[in-house]
């Protein structure tokens, strides 16, 4: 069946890049209220483009903000049933003037098409529905049922996913997930992404005098704030980089020898070249590649207190503040960890000032399917069947909080097909998408629902 | 002697306080360019008023900044040589609709007079010219020879005075120093100030990446720079508020249980009522009084990196900052100090970073007169004669830059004679001085100025 189906994606191509052409033209930028026409384009692309497909429902859904499609093919009998899921909305364009050709004029150059979301996401979007057509048009049915679900909030936050998901539940249940919205670790290697990370997060501010005091009356008096902000902080990690907080790693999932070898297998970046620091710091007893991957982390993302201008200004102030959060692995409860974390805090905090801890609402578990899963060794199958190479299994040391919320409200395998380069300039001008990552990727793309159909 | 002067005093009170307002009313606020003409006039009230005293020689040094008054009376043979330093330029006054009556309008209310400058320092620079006038027109005679100096740029940082003094240093030469500047702790409480703190400073920044990272790519293969600094500060200093840093103690002074006993015994603040904080942390084996009086500190005056805005930014800062100085007793050494600061920065960095250390340029050593060296035994029986209560002696954790030049320069007791109270509202709005301070500080300096002539 793929034969047939590459073979049509490859006369058709000229056509297919010219019709991604029109979809990227569309500026559906969702943070930018004067687009919300544009918006509605986008929209109107998408469902003309499915019921051209054949699929048998296409439906512009209300959320509450930017519109979303939904689209549902339910006749491959006795097939399982896909959900996919991608994003027609784009980040904002500016500053126009460092982009080399018009953000929403795609052009290719150099075997790319620059376009404000030539990568993310309408680039992967438009690949899944071309394998969709070319399947339709050559063998009249799709090897497995599909439902697709494409929103237009994902730069802005998703802010009515999660309920458009949740009351949509039975509508949208399915046998697996597809996601096309990341990279792969460097261009031209298949990538499989099964694993991602969890979050939680706090504000701890410490509090001592009511107003900033004057240091040399008040120094030996007074509990400065800033420094027992830093003692603290200081408790909560040794020098090994090891998280030293009781019930951080409560039920946290062992990191088998197989894994860490595939982990350590997987090309990765020179850190020291691509960030500048003198030499990589990760938890004694892993590699970088190990920690980024799989072990939790504890970051300070922001540290504030007391005097920042020029020169010296001899205060005590009166609090210091720190931001804090943490990625999540498996096993890891966020609000099991953000309780830890709570905890320490109190518990840890120096005599003579006060804490104040603002909890991060927002929280993910850890994302993580099996590497050996059948669907998984299909994906991988796929991706060297159309690159020629051998696929590498990594995870990412962030999150796609999408991808955690499918998992735990549909118990189904998420299957990351990211095409993605680290080239791609996502959010930044220049945007683009490799042309040979289109044409292979909608190989894999066939190759993987084929398979997918096939018990 | 200082019987006839204190009556000379007291019938003349209220022409001396119409005096004094005229002094006050003069809007001689030194950070304020248009005001030039009126430091003109302050530096003419003062030369009109040394000469109309008696003084032998009164002159206006130019500084290359704001003038300074400079007049000698060197005619009491035998006697010891005072230098008195005084400022008469003031703070600014705004905001003006914070004051219950104009800053320039001197006002009497509540027995206090209102006026900027009233207490920091024309008001109590008035009151050794007035008692030089009551002893020259009792008794036709100073009892000790007098150099006076009165500069304008006290409260922009004296920067001319330091040349000032070095190139004038054989004119100025003296056998002690009297600088009436600083305050009892309490009003009606005499207080001998025989001990100031050094000073020395630098601003630490911890590099690591050389642009902020996502914390989910990067965390577990870069230092986080924010971390790293609160790591290496908590090497500075212990849970018991002990500084940790080798060569920092270097040459220190012994506490002897008789100044402990004289630093415990002065009144002191209730520093949890009067600053808000749940108790106090001094060293471990001090009290917060002889902690802030007579050891050493190292404060945090500003902590900053990353994110500093609402919510949540998931970086990895590229860099984090900390200022920090330290108050010093006698026997260190401010370079020696900043030195092991810097030493121990140097050598506590954790792996993954590096550090970039900025000296403060400025730098005092402690200040400290023996509390029983003559001169301020004289001091406390004159305080004690006019308020009626035993003088206590104290010393305070606070630098006063000019004192620790005289003493470096002249090698000579600087004797504090402070009448200020801590109501006095010093560079905020409602400047004011105790009117009977200003009667009894007169009958303070009349006695001590008689007892320092007298061998």
């Amino acid at each position: 069946m793929a034969d047939s189906v590459q073979q049509y994606l490859k006369e058709n191509e000229s056509r297919l890049l010219e019709q991604l052409d029109a979809f990227l033209a569309i500026e559906s930028i969702s943070t930018d209220s004067s687009k919300k026409e544009e918006m509605e384009k986008a929209v109107t692309f998408l469902t003309d483009y499915l019921n051209d497909i054949g699929f048998d429902r296409v439906e512009r859904h209300e959320t509450g903000g930017h519109p979303l499609v939904y689209a549902e093919y339910m006749q491959a009998e006795g097939a399982p049933t896909a959900l996919f899921y991608g994003h027609y909305d784009v980040q904002p364009a500016d500053p126009y003037e460092l982009w080399e050709s018009a953000p929403f004029s795609p052009e290719v150059r150099n075997g790319r098409i620059y376009a404000r979301g030539a990568s993310d996401d309408k680039g992967q979007v438009f690949m899944h529905l071309a394998v969709f057509e070319a399947m339709m048009k050559t063998n009249g049915r799709l090897p497995v049922n599909v439902k697709i679900i494409i929103e237009g909030e994902e730069e802005i936050g998703s802010e009515h996913l999660n309920g458009y998901l949740e009351q949509n539940k039975d509508m949208l249940q399915a046998d697996f997930s597809v996601i096309s919205d990341s990279g792969m670790v460097e261009s031209g290697t298949p990538t499989i992404l099964y694993g991602l990370k969890g979050f939680t997060g706090l504000e701890v501010t410490v509090h001592g005098p009511s107003r900033d005091l004057h240091s040399g009356l008040y120094g030996g008096a007074v509990k400065n704030p800033a420094m027992a902000l830093a003692q603290l902080l200081a408790t909560m990690k040794n020098e090994e980089e090891e998280i030293t907080i009781d019930g951080f790693h409560d039920n946290i999932e062992t990191l088998t020898e197989a894994e860490r070898k595939l982990m350590n297998e997987a090309p990765g970046e020179n850190y020291p070249v691509s960030t500048g620091v003198p030499e990589t710091a990760p938890e004694k007893g892993y590699t970088a590649k190990e920690h980024t991957m799989a072990r939790p982390t504890l970051e300070v993302n922001g540290l504030f207190g007391g005097y920042q201008g020029d020169g010296t200004k001899t205060i005590i102030p009166s609090k210091a503040t720190a931001k804090l959060t943490s990625r999540l692995v498996p096993g890891q409860d966020p609000v099991h960890v953000q309780n830890a974390l709570v905890h320490h805090i109190e518990t840890h905090a120096p005599a003579g000032v006060t804490v104040d801890i603002k909890r991060e609402p927002l929280s993910a578990r850890a994302y993580k399917v099996d590497p050996d899963h059948p669907l998984l060794q299909k994906a991988a199958a796929s991706y060297a069947e159309a690159f020629g190479r051998e696929a590498v299994f990594v995870r990412m040391g962030g999150s796609i909080p999408v991808v955690e919320t499918i998992d735990q409200l549909f118990q189904v395998p998420v299957v990351l097909l990211g095409f993605g380069t680290p080239e791609d300039n996502l959010h930044s001008p220049n945007e683009s998408f490799p042309v040979e990552h289109f044409r292979l990727g909608m190989d894999v793309l066939a190759h993987f629902y084929t398979e997918a159909g096939e018990k």
